[in-house]
């Protein structure tokens, strides 16, 4: 049997992208993850498992404090990034988020792996839900997606390389009462990430979009539902290193086998 | 044989619904179709045919000039008919319209049917795309769609019945290259239609979806692209009468079997 | 308003299909029926309606007694028909039973309208369920599928013309505990319609699949659920005329404006 | 940074699932693979790769010699394997299959892995298509499915664990002209698979379908259709240990968060 068995799976390095994303290289490359919150949350994890694998980590969020405590966990790890606040629903800031992160520069050779990670998620009864509720939904969920996933392409498609991610939901695939907001914002973010796969998948980029259906184990949802922990038992709530375990593994699929959209779901989930 | 066939084939009156699209009441019904331009268009073959059926049919759209002359041709095949200059992103404005419409007045009695036919089509190159043009294909196409619905909910919840038809496409179901903002705009609308019709349809409220799968013979197709219905060959572009016989046909459904979402297209577009 | 409503919305005639189903012509055109049980079913219901509508229908199930009653309803209704007592899984039948439909003769002229309704539906805790009960059950509902739209298409091709409807199921379109069989007989039955759709619709043959997402309410239900129908309510269940005014509608399309896949299910009905 | 990267992504272990996987066991669990064809196949890939992650393979196959080739290659690679000659659409052959897979023998402890890999594919015009050859796709790649699957599902549910992967294909969710069996054959297939999720998942079997969406980059494709892997260009054609790594990730995934569909293409596949 081989030493190194998980380099005796991988194909041939015909995969430019695969290149990137060893640790042996002279600097880290970047990588982006925009809509990081409390450390314990798909995007706290994604941070601190991408600085494993070798990358500098932008560690990017609206609240300074949250990913001021990813960062100093990362580092605490031996890993390296930087936190970057900034608002993701403004075109100005995204574009300097860009800038930084295609930067070859001392934190790190440009980025090659970004994961988009915004989005709201509230029971409204439609009734009563005002416009601003439901403009609020799209500009946090959707349009921050488009100026992300837009401003991506614009710097990936020239090197014809890099993986994008979206997080997606449930919800993005199917209606459900009281979630028309959430649905709508979802549901636009879906098929806007289809849109940018299908065009710059040829080109080299792997632009794939996660559903993510059922309860996050994160401090959102054991903070203000803690019931709902309980009654899911073991595993029944979506561990979130588990989860990006998944977003790493679609980075590193080999450019001749991706995936564009995956379902992740605890085991004991009705789907 | 039976004289009447066409009754013969109904079922018994359970359905309140139909009761309210019988031409022998007193008073004519009133349906709503937002988004009219070019008389030959769905919005404009909807309102004909729905004057046709015996409604009074308020015409909305943005552009005075062409909603009057749909209403003057009711008016000249014996319908009856009133334009309403709406600008459909605006939610005091829409609100207005369901005002009139739900109204018992001279015009017609309260609204069964209702229609939203608002949205634009453009292919642009993602990297060019500006953010304002990215929010306004979502305002009109979907945010307007979500002021509409949410006041047909609210007005008809009460009531217990109703028909609201959206016009989808197939970018609603499918992300393409070149259509990032159409698709985020079709794809957002469709899941936010469905949250409806699951919430409502138990409510008697029948919200159903039209996946329009192809060119229209309409007067913008012909008018932008006389070579594509040229190509198109007998029969190749929806004919929008043919298109709106189906909404037709969805608001006269039993509801013991309704449709909430179908699909139409030319014999000869591949899918 | 013009005298006749149902000819004004009505594209000019440009669809072949569209003239086959005039009751003006000299003869009557032949409609099939495949799976006609109890009367009160959707085969029944088929069966009456297109013999309403002006078709010779030929009504074709495994038992004689049943599409016997079913011919004599039709007769005592002034319409026209003839029992065709058929195995749908023998091929040898299948191929007479198109002989005989399109055949110009004493009957009427050759069918233009086919419906395909066979197929079982029975919980089966697959742990415990055999071979042959999965092979039945595909044999029923999915091979003679099979052989009825081969025949239907070997036919029809070189006319250009004709409906071919299949019956569908919500388990067409997902797995659910218990049904693997079905699951797995309308699944198959599902994309087999579909190839035939996109292979033979640009040739002019509109076959098409409607998706039942519900109880019915006929026979076989009400005699052996009864407590469901109950439970149901009002037009809880699917009332089988309503079902098929459905597949009618389909046969009357314009060519402009095909539907492939439709949905039909009770207003309360969770989806 | 730690030690051993892939150990830190890696959640508690609370899945029993993960237990098995492991090397350092005394004996090492079995896996299955049916429809091992081509050494340059997925049949062939997973059952090498499963053997270098530590388990002994069953590689089950029709044609004895193909078989004996790969456990050759493993056992010359260092794993561990057995060659089964078994004809898949045969129960009691995969009864036989299954006792041997589930011993806790001289080869390894039970097996925890599965693997259908069986079916055809071959363009037919459906009007010349024989019965026999809609049955044979069929008993190739859905009953034989159906065997594999009753007898996992039998096999697993009282332990609680194990990953069973079905291969799939773009004709599992669309069909095709000339693909009319095929797709008969693969959406069947999809849809008992699902069902078979969605009963034994809550039990803790991991049933998964993975859709291929493209030429396989193996023996098959490159000796019938040489000029489509030179078309395909560099990265074309998916390749098999691109393909397996996915199924060995699927195995791998925390029960918190697994995958019941993925999609698998080149990226440069359009879809």
């Amino acid at each position: 049997m081989r030493a190194d068995r998980s380099e005796a799976a991988r194909p041939a390095a015909s995969s430019v992208k695969q290149l990137f994303s060893r640790n042996d290289m002279a600097k880290k490359p970047k990588a982006v993850i925009l809509g990081v919150g409390a450390e314990r949350g798909i995007g706290g994890a994604a941070s601190r498992r991408f600085a494993r694998e070798g990358h500098h980590v932008l560690v990017a969020g609206r609240t300074t404090a949250k990913i001021d405590k990813v960062v100093e966990t990362i580092r605490r790890e031996g890993g390296s990034a930087t936190a970057v606040t900034v608002d993701g629903t403004r075109e100005d800031e995204i574009i300097k988020l860009f800038d930084r992160a295609m930067a070859d520069d001392a934190d790190g050779s440009p980025a090659d792996l970004f994961v988009f990670n915004m989005g709201n998620n509230a029971a409204v009864d439609i009734r009563e839900m005002t416009a601003q509720h439901f403009e609020d939904s799209w500009r946090v969920g959707c349009f921050a997606g488009f100026l992300f996933g837009r401003e991506a392409v614009r710097r990936l498609a020239p090197l014809g390389r890099g993986t994008v991610i979206f997080t997606g939901a449930s919800g993005s695939l199917r209606g459900r009462p009281r979630f028309a907001a959430f649905n709508a914002t979802k549901g636009g973010l879906r098929l806007f990430v289809q849109s940018l796969a299908r065009e710059f998948g040829p080109q080299g980029l792997h632009i794939a979009h996660v559903i993510i259906d059922g309860g996050i184990e994160g401090d959102r949802l054991l903070s203000r539902m803690p019931d709902r922990a309980e009654k899911a038992g073991p595993d029944g709530l979506l561990n979130v290193e588990a989860i990006v375990d998944n977003y790493w593994h679609l980075h590193r699929q080999h450019r001749s086998a991706w995936s564009h959209e995956i379902d992740l779901r605890p085991y004991k989930e009705p789907f």
